[in-house]
């Protein structure tokens, strides 16, 4: 996973365009942050740059390793303390994503039956890293990746400047910062067994304390989709029942408020249609208690197993035709268009010059464009467009 | 083909975002123009706003036609005389494009020996419109698109005040543009005939003679451009050398200019390959006589025939594995990601919620995309790629 993936995918976050160092060690080409909109409250500089801002940055060329390192966290990180815990909300973030990893790999394996997740470790000399495994070609699976990824990137001064009174003479320098995301996309072949995505990433900047004007924030984003091919209302209703599981556990406003934020931000503008029947979406999230939040995520980490396996072990011998595969085969185009087009943590990504492969593995192995295809009013292909289209409440 | 594909494709145009009219024949969304940077030399406005400007806009909806019109101008286009011939040059680049339109439908179909184009035709109620053909499925082609557009607009005050002093009191209006294209995509089904693609494009700016500071210009862009998944030198030779005979008909300085314009513009930055093998690229061309560029453009059209059909009958029928079939689809999702993720012409048209079907005509049938494949070096594959990383001189 590029560093971008980690902290992407949200209309709230404004786009940091960082040309990298001259250093040997660092990439020679461009690299895009991207930092929440309220660190841009109403400087007049920003006004003027819509959503792009240069400035320097120490993002590093990553380097493959042969084993996975027990932490991604440089030592200081790890053995930090937070007020509320033994280790530091990084250290049991990464701890969390990389036990998603294992668990969701577990599941997808056993699952599966025939196919093995290939896997990819690199790290950053200067700290940071990531695991990216993908699975291809499997009994079950065409495609799965599973990746996580821990970054430390600096902010420029520029970014958190805008915090303060705009009238300061004092010149801090960059503001470090700290980002970590598990991203996953889950292919099946069979066309009645739909395609999941998830995302969870935690995001700190991470400013000296004596620093003017600097701001030392955090926030969480994620959320899990479901993109099948063909409606199982029963289906449909069990993926969204256990998100909304998960959110009451902590509170009774965050399945709609995440629901309708997933409708709205997986929307294929020039289709007018999204690409999925949804579920969860959120980002930039740091109203709320911060342990709480790291609860939350990783309640919704827990919840991809028991809301996508049942429904898999449940449609994935079913008989289809070629008609069947061909809609399914429209669908993923769908999902290519969004990927490729619309989506931030993608296109981004690929602006980074960061790890291809490791972006890309969320397309599907194969897709379909037909000429102005049509379904039938009332056919089962028909009845998925018109959820696309109109969103509709599952549960 | 949605308005902006005709004017679009270039890094020298500066794209002007166009909220439509809220008249109820008028498009309730926002329309995309693109006008040439020479129009914004040393606006200070326009340092403001890097490429994006809002203005006025009067691009009508399309609707459906029954039958092809005898011409998409409006009628006092049709009957205006230019000094150097008895119809204008709109009305010639129009014949032009058509008369291609037919002759490339007719060798396509001829030579498929099975598969027959689909035919669209629309209009808007202002003038203009366009016919879209589809060929799918064929014999030989997986998909094959070939659409001409004739288009009307209003370009806003802003664009052309700038090509004047700056100081001017004057409130000029807006001033209409024209602009006609054909543009054309045709993939094969066999992995060793190459993908084609062209596009011939005309503007013209329509300012009334005594409007202050408007400028009254036209310009050509367009190109012809092969993308096998396989090398047979012979085939890219004979490719070649029929673009450098047609422009050598004109300036000795046309090919080796737009050949490797044509290398430049069709990067893949992300994957820092080109997704073909080239061929012409050109764009705002109007530095020389308009009568010559019409000439030269339509040489250009007439050569796709003779350039394309002799590989298409040689490689059509050579056998493959199922080896072939996949690289073949592992260029065509290089394809689509060149599409969607830079190709002007498609980017922009996405957003004008113009004709989304006529735009994605370009997408192949079928694509693929598989984690981290590299063709072992030496292999057939590799040399392939290796001339999409490194741009050859092939006659």
């Amino acid at each position: 996973m590029p560093p971008t993936t980690a902290v992407s995918a949200s209309s709230s976050f404004t786009l940091l365009r960082v040309p990298s160092s001259s250093s040997t060690k660092l990439k020679p080409t461009t690299t895009y942050i991207q930092i929440p909109n309220r660190f841009f409250p109403k400087h007049p500089t920003f006004k003027m740059t819509t959503t792009t801002i240069r400035a320097a940055v120490s993002i590093e060329k990553e380097t493959p390793e042969t084993e996975r390192p027990p932490t991604f966290l440089r030592e200081s990180d790890d053995k930090e303390s937070s007020s509320s815990s033994a280790s530091s909300v990084r250290a049991r973030f990464e701890k969390m994503i990389r036990d998603a990893q294992d668990s969701v790999c577990q599941a997808i394996e056993k699952t599966d039956g025939g196919g093995k997740f290939k896997e990819d470790v690199w790290s950053r000399p200067g700290g940071g890293g990531g695991i990216s495994r993908v699975l291809q070609d499997g009994a079950i699976w065409e495609k799965a990746g599973v990746n996580v990824s821990v970054v430390y990137g600096v902010m420029p001064p520029e970014a958190y400047r805008a915090a303060k009174a705009a009238a300061s003479d004092e010149k801090p320098g960059p503001i470090p910062f700290f980002a970590a995301g598990i991203s996953s996309v889950l292919h099946p072949k069979n066309p009645f067994a739909p395609t999941l995505h998830f995302n969870y990433r935690y995001f700190e900047t991470d400013a000296p304390k004596d620093t003017p004007g600097a701001p030392r924030q955090w926030w969480f984003g994620g959320g899990t989709d479901l993109t099948p091919a063909y409606i199982f209302e029963e289906d449909v209703k069990h993926f969204h029942s256990t998100q909304k599981s998960a959110c009451d556990k902590f509170d009774p406003t965050f399945y709609p408020r995440f629901k309708k934020w997933c409708d709205d931000y997986f929307y294929i503008k020039h289709r007018g249609e999204r690409r999925g029947l949804g579920g969860l979406f959120f980002d930039d999230l740091n109203d709320y208690d911060q342990e709480m939040l790291l609860s939350f995520a990783t309640e919704c980490a827990n919840s991809v197993i028991p809301a996508y396996i049942p429904i898999i072990e449940k449609r994935k011998d079913t008989p289809f035709t070629d008609q069947h595969k061909a809609w399914q085969q429209l669908r993923r185009g769908r999902y290519v268009e969004f990927n490729l087009v619309y989506d931030r943590g993608t296109t981004f990504g690929l602006k980074t010059g960061g790890r291809i492969e490791s972006i890309l593995v969320s397309l599907p192995l194969t897709a379909r464009w037909e000429y102005d295809h049509n379904p039938k009013e009332g056919s089962e292909e028909w009845k998925l467009l018109d959820a696309c289209i109109n969103p509709k409440e599952w549960i």
